[in-house]
């Protein structure tokens, strides 16, 4: 008798790997930092913390969790006291080590407490983990992020955001940065603009936030977002902004759109809802296929079946309904449950299925495991025929900014050509949007392949920066030598 | 700084009180009881228990919390073997003695061990533990289904399976029960038929189980439902059935189809997704106004919504947007976060808002407290009109037949009359299905008021049962004089 | 590899089963009832349980551990109000079950709430509870001592107090017991007197504890010992007294002096320390052989090492040193390890044990296996002769009066002649004290064969009570059908 | 109501800080491990931690609380192999940080990884770690220990031996250490052999331990004392031995054979146990009183009291118990609690001490605060004279040398001449051994004052190292800015 996890199964899904939050100058710095945080769960849901300040002495709180499970112990709530606030929520690594990775991660410099933490991923952070190690440095976690305390602690400069920009200066990859010394709250955005982060306002007080949603959870006010490239200073002062990088044209991540953010967000101007319905319509449009019924694989699948249904003029129903109470791991105990695994999550509803022609659409196919799946169960209820639309093009090139996608091997899309993957699947048909398609959905506008509007390397293979780590094939941090138990 | 609960604020919707499932003969028991209870834990989410038989031993593991986070312990899989098993999902009482009331009952009667788990309520129970304490019966629990042991414990049959008729003939109120002794799981639905309770087969193992969807989650056949009065046992020649309570008209909880049971279960024959569907085509129909978005209060509105859009002909859209990533409390520091509580589950998608007439679908009005918080979000998200469409008729009356609903006091269809309700609620109009309306969508003809089909003494105070405790005022059991850490 | 506990090392030790300790119209109720508990942690040191009345309800929290790791959390402290209390401290029964064994047990009479703690052991707890369970009373636990509110329950006399009367009149065995209800501490120590009871006064109010250490820890004053037979109430006008048995001749515990009670106890007036001096010094008279050192088995073997040596003079030295920081297991990977396993908790004083002639005094042997190791340890660090000295009689005969002793046929006495003892323990010369030395030492006179003065049947076999239970084989109890995990 | 920790009444004892433990080539490695500190328990027992080498990967457990309860737990087991670890007892320092701060601490360098547990204490720690700082290294912890990794980190050389003994040049102070990489232990002690550290073997594998008992318990033999200033290598080739630093005459601490070490223990060749003998015989032979009865303060104080009472022809009697269950915290509501707290550990043997003339033994007075409520006790129970008798002279001077003993001002020897002392502590008199009798005592000889064979500052005030960051007033370690929940 094993175990599996519910989350395993989700390997078929690509997960995003970091929120955060931070406010400054606020009496319910705490508070909102846990709202805020509770809004971005979908952005990382095995791990919070919150660092505040309360003008002498930086607490911490960092857990494994989700956040409303571990922000209510009144010795938490009586240590996170203080005026400023930053916050993040993850994925945890493998293994034991998990707590020590848990950001926001916190330095003692010599100009003084120091905390950090981080959305993206830095591609070049094992050559400078490397080289700062082989200087005497040493590193308390496996995070990415540490890389960037090091390089401020043996920064010359006499204040610690001109150490933060320096260190920026040497890493390179996707960031969005919310850190906390004891006179304000820093916010940056890396010059491409991969990762989101917004600005906010309640009352008198600022905030940053990757997404829209955790301003309205509070009532707050969205002022706008962070441009690619900006450093915001939060202090007593109020909000200062600077520009201390080499302007580039931005590439925010279309993933986000089709995915990651939440639906009720609205990033750069664009409503993530509306860009996923017209990424069904469009879907509709490039390849629909006579049927009686449009179902959405619940819950991302929604807008964009809703998108397509309005434009293909078939009628849109629940034919999936998905169960929202998974907890962490379930026994699995022979091998006919495993293969009926994933009903953990999805069942058929079978009265709107039984000898339907069904169009299934999905926002996305990562290895496919779980399409297979869904199109097994469907078939199971009766359907005569399955018609899958994905509201993404095929993902056939891990991301390296910050997203958690499986090696380039295990993507369907890289496995096999399109022509193919119908059939490993299951379907009568299978169509993707084109990219052309997706921006369209998104910016209204086609794609401009000689300087692309956005971040598509996981779609068209072309990455913005250099990716340092993966060219000299430098993977495995050192500290990895170490496990602990939790 | 105070802290309240999020599932407080569903103070405002009705609950389910349990879920029950049972299996013999099974070499899969305790993971099929897992899954089963994981498929109907909609049904109560604060605590669980299972009790298996392992041809010597009865072995129990009770724990608040998930289905999925409480049974994958190595110590709890290795104890709980043998290929019988029967289970429970609840909602915890108040206080700290929630621990003893966790379900299954075990209890050794001088015929051996038996175990029992219920879901419903009985309207005698405290007078038959008064009369039964004064006879110098002692509780372990303030369960009400305690009763039915120290019934049986003190029966004069040599049989459990007729003590147990014996007992249940002496209880009045509403009752699936499925219970285990050392040669058979029982499972028994009240004559009138007002919780739901289904057969099932995998492989040679038959099933019981409150709901279709415990079924399919495992691949398990749907054999029928049970029928009202009957007890069925599963024993190792296969399953029997018995008749053994005087026949009534039955009178199944129209409540389940309406809110509690999942969408994509069969009851009585009925796909639940179809008729609440059609509540919103009945909705449309009775009450429409025009507008230019239907917008669903998630998730339990969402059929409605839909069916109601199909009829009117309108735009049906995620107006709302609700995060399930809920832990179990909050921290809430100020009356102002306090006011905007609501949007820990629910934010305004307001895209899909701004400047729209909006007709928001729910399924109930309880208290109507979260009603106004909605409404107040999507005139503050840009709705220039909000009606709301209720597909239920006022609730009324308390529930006396297992669903926690407040006292009748507190129900806002109590408190004013429709007319005034608009007003309260915020919306420019407010209107609920007729229960003619409700009684088309489900059964597809109008109520028998000389003998109704289903039970539904909440819409229209007609109880299908004697109250006895209610009528002689008996509500403490004496055993709450004991409060326990937990 | 496999685990062991150190307590089960100590299977080699008798172990008391119980401590208790009430008060009452007392502001510090729960403060004092932990401290009584903490003074009294040798005579039961797995699980402790304290109940209390704040005037409306009672409250109760029980937990597996110390007293001083489970009394001290804010949730228990604010719980546990009121000026009435009653605890108790317990060693716990194997398997997952112990947590509803642990007491005070609870329960809700027709008559009100009532809570009882007892130390002692009923012997025909097996066939009363037969009986009850015949006639449809259902046990929620596997105590004993649950077979006395069982019989309460069933009780026709009006009052609680002549309801517990006429239970213990039905029981066999030994008992100190502590109750409480709405408006009364009761105190009950068995005709026979077996285990010991004590009154005492702190301010204006009384305290019931099974020693004398449990008043001095709060600089209570010791008033006497409850009188075999007695039942004391304690009420709000104070202490009173009531003979309501037949009277016996008083035949309290001699093994209670020996080993169980803290030396600085004193019992029906005879101070503990002082009789271990004196066993120590029969024993010298009795059998002393020519050495060069005394050397006690710590902890409990030095008072009568110390008599021993001084009636002998011949220098006492710590030979043995004792380490009290143990945990609740250790692993044991290997077979060398487990044969060296008695160092966790005791190791040599080479420098004191080289060269020469040892006489090791122990309080008993028991089954003999721990003198086995403790001899091979001092004749390892370098004895020349080691003879051992036991301060008491062989153990030959189990207890069935509330400690925990092998069965018989694992008595070391039992199973062979004390000819062959000091060959299978290693030793060049043993000697019990006799039967009379033990009554000169605790008594200052002989044993009154035709009466004896004291319970001594784990000694000479001669139970003061029948043995219902054993003579009727009864020993399962039914509930045993039932396991839990913790 | 108010927490107090009986832990904290100690805070009137000195505390040893640590307990080190290592072995190589030993395939029972880690139970030997955990066995070896149970043993060094006294030594701190607050929190333990184990790092085991398994041939590729360095595996941690560190935890809060005592040996025998944080070893056991099959995921602890199974993670914990390899034929090499180090391990670690202490006592914890103040507040939420402790878990970073529980060694062995560990560290990637660019030579590989490295494991260092440390038992002393650094006296220029916190200005080697404000150079550090000022230079970019980044501290993890607060502990001293955490500097000689990073000077280690920074060094040049080329071999993580020689790297470790120019990072031991550096720091100021005592320092007996165990460090672990892939290919050896390394152990050192420090040029004037403060603090004890100890060579075993069993079977082919070689051991160091702080206290020769730690061999005792697995049946390991005693090979000989790691001399100062050695650095002992354990490899796949046996034992080695360097002196690489320039040697000094030895001084170890003269209050491990009077306190710290256990009384099994043989430091240099000399009998702990034998040592406070002796010291209680020069006690009486100094400054003895007619008395009816010698008394020891238990535990410690019990062999002195042996001595004296030899000596000095008087009976020794246990005229106080010690009461050894005591759990982490207790209430205490009342000051009439508070002020007989003391009886948590002792009670007076009232039947022992009526109407004698009593000489109370006690190994040192440091605050004094325990003392008195001794004193009080024992007058109480009805002594009519108290002497008191202390085996180490008056402690009058702190300890920067890894025994936590109050700051200066708050030593009773610091704040008043010896003739007040006997009228504030409430004894009839009063006598401390003298420095010459415990130098006889300990070493058979008298203290040679132009190089004394101790090191005895705390007796002395004589310092045998500079003191740097004392004399530059630096004591707050930067890291204290951060605070965390456990």
């Amino acid at each position: 008798m094993t175990f599996f996890s519910p989350f395993a199964q989700d390997d078929d899904r690509p997960r995003e790997e970091c929120g955060i939050f931070a406010t400054y100058n606020n009496d319910d710095a705490f508070a909102h930092t846990v709202l805020g945080l509770h809004a971005l769960q979908h952005r990382g849901q095995e791990a919070a913390g919150i660092v505040c300040y309360d003008g002498k002495t930086f607490n911490a709180h960092r857990a494994v969790g989700l956040v409303g499970d571990n922000f209510n112990d009144p010795k938490v709530v009586d240590l996170l006291v203080g005026p400023a606030a930053i916050g993040h929520v993850r994925y945890s690594t493998a293994g034991g080590s998990a707590a020590r990775n848990i950001q926001p991660l916190y330095a003692d410099l010599d100009l003084g407490g120091f905390a950090i933490a981080h959305n993206g991923n830095l591609t070049n952070a094992h050559i400078l983990r490397q080289e700062l190690t082989s200087k005497g440095s040493l590193f308390q976690s496996t995070a990415d992020t540490e890389v960037i305390i090091h390089l401020m602690a043996r920064s010359l400069r006499r204040h610690r955001i001109d150490r933060l920009v320096e260190a920026l200066s040497q890493v390179e990859g996707a960031y969005s940065i919310v850190a906390l010394n004891e006179k304000m709250v820093i916010g940056v955005r890396d010059p491409l603009g991969v990762r989101p982060l917004v600005i906010g306002k309640i009352g008198e007080s600022y905030i940053l936030a990757s997404e829209s949603c955790a301003l309205d959870i509070m009532g707050a006010e969205f002022i706008r977002d962070v441009e690619p490239g900006e450093v915001v200073i939060l202090d007593s002062d109020g909000l200062h902004s600077r520009f201390p990088f080499p302007r580039l044209k931005p590439r925010s991540c279309i993933f986000e759109y089709l995915y990651f953010a939440r639906p009720d967000s609205v990033m750069e101007g664009v409503s993530v809802y509306e860009s996923r319905k017209r990424a069904g319509e469009e879907l509709a449009k490039e390849s629909h296929v006579p049927a009686d019924v449009v179902v959405p694989v619940p819950d991302s699948g929604v807008p964009a079946a809703l998108g397509y249904a309005n434009q293909a003029q078939i009628p849109f129903e629940l034919g999936i309904i998905r169960n929202h109470y998974v907890g962490r791991t379930f026994i699995e105990p022979t091998q006919q449950i495993r293969h009926l695994g994933v009903k953990l999550k999805h069942n058929a509803n079978s009265a709107r299925l039984k000898g339907q022609r069904v169009i299934l659409v999905d926002d996305s196919i990562v290895r496919g495991t779980t399409s297979i799946k869904i199109v097994e169960m469907v078939r199971a209820a009766g359907a005569t025929e399955v018609h899958m639309r994905i509201a993404a093009p095929p993902t056939a090139s891990p991301c390296y900014y910050g997203i958690d996608t499986p090696e380039k091997n295990e993507l369907l899309a890289h496995k096999m050509p399109g022509s193919e993957m119908a059939a490993h699947i299951g379907v009568d048909s299978l169509a993707f949007i084109s990219v052309d398609g997706l921006y369209q959905a998104v910016a209204g506008t086609k794609r401009d392949n000689d300087s692309p509007q956005y971040c598509d390397a996981c779609f068209t293979n072309s990455y913005p920066t250099r990716l340092s780590d993966k060219e000299e094939k430098r993977s495995a941090p050192q500290l990895s030598l170490l496990s602990e138990t939790a």
